[in-house]
C-alpha cells in the first residue's frame, strides 16, 4: 500500500426496495468491495440488521478491521437524516409501519458512527464528495428514476430542513388543470408524475393513444413500454419517441427555471436512468431552462449528469455521508 | 445607561425608491435616531454617499460616536450580498447602468464594515434577530408589497446561492396555461403578478369586469383600486372583495406548498402591507397549504406575520444584517 494511500475507510448502504447492498469505500471514492443480502428477505428490522452484520464481517477484516473504518452511511427511502431512522416506508416490509433507528442500530452493533439519510440527498452527498459537484457549494441534485428525487447544497451543506425531509422537488407541482396526473403521492401534477421513469413511459401511452402517427413504440405492447423502449426508439430517430423527450425536457427546464430562484445553483446535476438518453434529454433541458428562467439566472448555471459509475454510485453516496459523521 | 445595556449599535439604511432611511439600532432592536433623504435628488452614486454620511453625523454622535458603531447593514433593489453591490436596479436614477459597490462606499467613508442584500433578505435577518423568526433556523420570509419578495433562511444562514441572488419567490410560475399574466420581470404567470399589491388589485379589475354581482369595489374607478381598497371592502363583509382574497390566499398557499418541498421549513413568517387583512388572508393561506401540500410537510409549519413594527422594520432587517458582518 502506497504511503499516501489513506488509511481509514467508510462503509456504504444502498438500502433498496429489493436488494441492499454494502460496500467499503476509500477517501478516493474507490469501492474496494461490495456484498448484498435481500432487502425484503427478514420479517423484522432486526433480522435484517443480523443478517447485513453477518455479510459486513469478511469485507470488513479484508480491510484490516473494524478500527480501520471511520464510519457508515446509508441511503434508503423515507430516510430521516436528524434522527437516523426510516419512517413509514410503504415498500419495506419491516418498515412500512412506523419509525426504524436503523442509524442507532446498525451503529450499536460496529461500535462506529453511522449517518441515515434518503437516496437522492445521498446521491448529492457523493456527487459532491466524489463526482461532478466537487468544490461546488450550491447545486442541486436531481434523480430520474421510478420516481423524481432531489438533493440540494447550500452554503456546501446539504439540506434537511426543519425536520429532516427538506428536498422533495419530484413533489413540486407543474401543472394546475384540470388535466393534471394523478401521481403516486395522492397529490395532482407534480413533477414526478411526468418526469419520472414511469412519467415518461406514461407519457408515450398518450401519445400512441392520442395520435395515429406511425412510430417504433407501435411495435411494444402499449402496457409494457418503458423509458427505455422510448430511450431506444428515440436513440434511432423516431420523431415520437424525440418528442417524448422534448416535453420531458421542457417541463424538467421548466421546474430548473423555478428551482433557481429558490437557491441560484451553480449547476443542477441529474442522475438515474432517464439521463442514459444523454443530448436526447439534455438539450430540452436547457432550451426550456433558457427560455423559462428570470433573466439574472441565465448565465454561468451548468447542467450535468452525474459521473460516477452507475453500479457504483449508490453506494458510494451512501458511503460519503459516513465523512461527513 | 443600565449596565446590562449592550455597549455597541450599528446603522441600518432601508435604500427605497423614494426615501432612504438611516437608523441607530441597538442589540436589543431599538430604533434609536432616525434620519432620511431622498433616494433620487441625486445624480450619482457619489452625491448620494455624501448626502448620506452628512445626515449620520449627528445621530452617530448622540450615541457616542462612530467608535460604539459596529457595522452598517444596508437593505437595497437588486442588492447583491456577495459584492455588496446594488446591480442594474432599474428604478434608481444613479443605480440603474451598472453595478454600484455601494456597501464599499459607505466602508471607506465611515471606517466600518459595511454589508448590503436585498430589502426581503433583510427582512428576514431582521425577524430571525429580533422578530418572530428569533431562535428559528429553516424558515422563510415572504414579502407582500407593490411585488413579492422572499428571504429563505436554511441552517440559520440567509440563502444566498451561488452568486448573491437567491430567494426570488415571487418569480416562481403558478400559471403556465395561455390565461397566464404577464409579470413585471417580462415572463408569464409569475406568483407577484397574483398575490404583490398590484397583483390583487388587478384581480379586482378582473372579476369587477367579468361579472355584475354588486360590490363596494364599483364605488372606486377601477383603474384607482388599490389592495388596500380591497381590504378594507373585506372588512366591511363585502363578498367580492372576500373572494379575491380567498383568491390570493389560495395561490399563496399553494405556493408555501411547493416551497415546503424545497427547505421543510419550521415557519413561512409574511410582510408587507397586504398582512393588514390579517386573517382574511391568512385563513385561506393555511386552508390552501392544508390541501395542496405533501402530507409529510403538513403538520408543525407555522403560518406567521410579522411583528416588527412597519414603519421601523426596513431599517431594523437593514440594520441586522451589520450584526452578521
Amino acid at each position: 500500500m502506497d504511503v499516501q494511500e489513506p488509511k481509514s475507510f467508510v462503509i456504504g448502504l444502498d438500502l433498496g426496495g429489493t436488494n441492499s447492498v454494502f460496500g467499503i469505500v476509500d477517501q478516493r471514492g474507490q469501492v474496494l468491495s461490495t456484498t448484498s443480502i435481500k432487502t425484503q428477505s427478514y420479517k423484522t428490522v432486526e433480522d435484517f440488521v443480523d443478517a447485513g452484520i453477518e455479510v459486513l464481517k469478511p469485507i470488513i477484516t479484508k480491510v484490516g478491521g473494524i478500527s480501520q473504518i471511520q464510519a457508515m452511511g446509508i441511503g434508503a427511502p423515507n430516510g430521516n437524516f436528524y434522527r437516523g431512522t426510516i419512517e413509514h416506508a410503504a415498500n419495506l416490509v419491516w418498515g412500512h409501519e412506523g419509525v426504524v433507528p436503523l442509524a442507532d442500530m446498525f451503529s450499536e452493533r460496529l461500535g462506529i458512527p453511522v449517518g441515515l439519510t434518503n437516496d437522492a440527498n445521498a446521491a448529492a452527498i457523493g456527487e459532491m464528495q466524489y463526482g461532478v459537484a466537487r468544490g461546488m457549494k450550491n447545486f442541486i441534485m436531481i434523480t430520474l428514476g421510478t420516481g423524481v428525487g432531489s438533493g440540494i447544497v447550500v452554503n456546501g451543506q446539504m439540506v434537511y430542513g426543519s425536520d429532516g425531509f427538506a428536498g422533495e422537488l419530484g413533489h413540486t407541482t407543474m401543472v394546475r388543470d384540470d388535466s393534471a396526473r394523478l401521481c403516486g403521492c395522492g397529490r395532482k401534477g407534480c413533477l414526478e408524475a411526468y418526469c419520472s421513469a414511469t412519467g415518461v413511459a406514461r407519457t408515450a401511452r398518450e401519445l400512441l393513444q392520442k395520435s395515429n402517427e406511425p412510430s417504433l413504440l407501435r411495435e411494444i405492447d402499449h402496457k409494457e413500454i418503458t423509458s427505455l423502449d422510448v430511450s431506444i426508439a428515440a436513440g434511432k430517430g423516431d420523431k415520437m419517441a424525440l418528442d417524448i423527450f422534448a416535453f420531458t425536457g421542457d417541463m424538467l427546464g421548466a421546474a430548473c427555471a423555478d428551482f433557481a430562484a429558490f437557491t441560484s445553483p451553480e449547476a443542477f446535476v441529474f442522475f438515474g436512468g432517464l439521463t442514459k438518453a444523454g443530448d436526447l434529454l439534455m438539450n430540452p433541458i436547457k432550451e426550456a431552462y433558457q427560455k423559462y428562467v428570470l433573466p439574472i439566472y441565465k448565465d454561468n448555471v451548468k447542467f450535468l449528469v452525474s459521473s460516477l459509475d452507475d453500479a457504483a454510485a449508490a453506494v458510494l453516496g451512501a458511503s460519503a455521508i459516513g465523512w461527513e459523521m
